[in-house]
């Protein structure tokens, strides 16, 4: 089959559609053909050389997929269905294997595309602000990077749960798509701070920057507050206060979808798809694709994560 | 009235029983006469001059008592009604202001020092480790400072949940004695690495040490695994590093049960008073009183927690 084969290691500019050998199904597995992949920061990060696959997983790129059941191995699913899958790996290619438990229906009214550009920030965004966190009505959350695949989904479905949303972005241009989702409160993070705009107001904080942001996240969170951390995109070190931590009742969360088991994924698939594809079903949640480009062009997507100069999803196709 | 009035500031041995104002009720607020009150170690540490009580709040010790109610004010309770009571401070006296959501029951059978033994402990123990961070059936849990106050209720908390119960102390006769209250894991942290010995095992960590033991808790947390800090014993600064929590998925917690709000205050004593009274009831959670001290000793029953000469808790009777 054909797929994303990485020439030369550590640079996501090196990256070439070449030959290789057809993945092999494990016992609960299906082989998806896969027709769309969504773009997801991780890939750039491990094609950078800093995200190793966990152990077992395929060292081609790629987190999610949307395509068709070409091998249904020893599950009862149909060899033919239209299927969205959340990968640990390899999406980036013509078949990829999945355990049964991370394959997806297609939301109705959606294209393979559509399908590929919502499956990881949706199962990512609703597993980390409901079920880590338990964002509830009348709450205020602050997500950072309001304007990524991550943070225009977020934006979504926190106001579809009846939260308060303050973003940060670090462009008026990314601010305004992020007004038009949803959010209400915009901060620009190169010209205010966000810290003391929102000191003591947030019962939850979405965190993709760590350690530089820990000491503003607690100074913003209210009593009672959550803060989950899901990238690290400014460094994993921090100096911490715990005597904040007690004084305020807040909790520090972190995850990590791709290295959870194949049964907390699955548990997770399923509480997405009941709680999320009905959001997409009925226009509560939007897809935000920034650009479609073919498989071969995967360079290309990736170059828009480096340069910050996208919005919402990349997707490549095939 | 007589109440606990310290002399030097700073010095927990300057306290000396002196004629004080009665305090007068707010709304809401009942009058208890105070037969017994509990020692805690943030007693000491306010004594010390390090824990301010929160605005509003009496500057007299004293986090927990049981006596009777000599005036209900504008509630429908009973003048003559034995009660127990979780405080906000004020316990170290013959009389103490408490909103009506703080008063407990006696447990049946239970005498009045027995019952100003347990308020602050239970109720520290259920909000943290099944509210907080939901112990559960199964899990292994590890205690810090096993055989203080809250260690010794803890132990036998966690034993009624079904957990699996690791401990550490600073010596061999409080190991001792908490393997009596049914420790399955005894280690003496003065000799042994407590993070080695439970390297990603424990599912929660109850922590009162704060900084200094930040890196070798997340080591000793297993996949999932959840800190709740009450206490900063060891000091409060610590480095951390975000990535541990990310590839764990493990969350931090930080609570503080004086400075929480009335509201929430009621609906731990509330909650409480549903789970825990039963176990002391039919025996499952015993009391460990050190000693039993008039009140006008009080800093004879804060010097055991100076030179942590006590086992379980030092109760003040009237
Ligand atoms: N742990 C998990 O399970 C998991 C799952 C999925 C994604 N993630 C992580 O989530 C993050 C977002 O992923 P993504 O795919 O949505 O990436 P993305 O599309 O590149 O979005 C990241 C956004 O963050 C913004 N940003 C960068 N630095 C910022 C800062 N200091 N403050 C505020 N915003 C900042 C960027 O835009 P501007 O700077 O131009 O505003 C960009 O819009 C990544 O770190 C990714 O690794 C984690
Ligand atoms: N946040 C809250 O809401 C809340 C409520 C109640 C209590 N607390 C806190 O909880 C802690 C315990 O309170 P307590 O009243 O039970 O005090 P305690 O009776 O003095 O118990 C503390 C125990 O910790 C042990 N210890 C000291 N350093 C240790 C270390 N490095 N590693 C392991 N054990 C160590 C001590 O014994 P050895 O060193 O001799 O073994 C002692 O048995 C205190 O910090 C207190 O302030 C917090």
């Amino acid at each position: 089959m054909k797929a994303i084969v990485q020439t030369t290691e550590g640079d996501p500019a090196a990256l070439e559609l070449q030959e290789v050998p057809k993945p092999t199904l494990q016992p609960g597995e299906v082989l998806v053909k896969v027709a769309a992949s969504g773009v997801n920061r991780a890939d750039l990060t491990q094609a950078e050389g800093n995200y190793p696959p966990p152990k077992g997983a395929s060292d081609i790129l790629g987190l999610e997929c949307a395509g068709e059941i070409a091998d249904a191995g020893d599950t009862n699913r149909e060899v033919g269905e239209k299927v969205g899958a959340l990968l640990v790996g390899g999406g980036y290619a013509e078949y990829v294997a999945v355990p049964e438990g991370q394959l997806l229906p297609i939301p109705e009214g959606f294209s393979f595309a559509e399908t590929a550009a919502v499956i990881e920030t949706a199962c990512t965004v609703w597993s980390n602000i409901v079920m880590e966190v338990g964002l509830s009505k009348g709450e205020t959350i602050l997500i950072h990077g309001g304007g990524g695949g991550i943070g225009l989904m977020a934006i979504q479905i926190a106001k579809a749960i009846g939260a308060t949303v303050a973003v940060t972005a670090g462009s008026a241009e990314k601010l305004e798509v992020c007004k038009s989702y949803g959010a209400d409160i915009l901060i620009n993070y190169k010209e205010q701070d966000f810290a003391e705009e929102l000191k003591n107001q947030c019962d939850v904080i979405l965190d993709i920057v760590g350690g530089p942001y820990l000491k503003k996240n607690m100074f913003a969170l209210a009593k009672g507050g959550r803060m989950i951390t899901i990238g690290l995109q400014g460094g994993n070190k921090a100096e911490i206060n715990m005597g904040v931590m007690m004084m305020k009742d807040i909790s520090l969360h972190g995850t990590t979808l791709r290295r959870r088991s194949p049964e907390v994924k699955a548990e997770i698939v399923r509480q997405t798809v009941k709680n999320v594809w009905p959001m997409l079903e009925d226009g509560r949640v939007k897809n935000h694709i920034h650009e479609t480009l073919p498989l071969a062009d995967a360079a290309k997507a990736l170059n828009h994560l480096v340069e910050s100069s996208h919005t919402g999803k990349v997707v490549l196709v095939q």
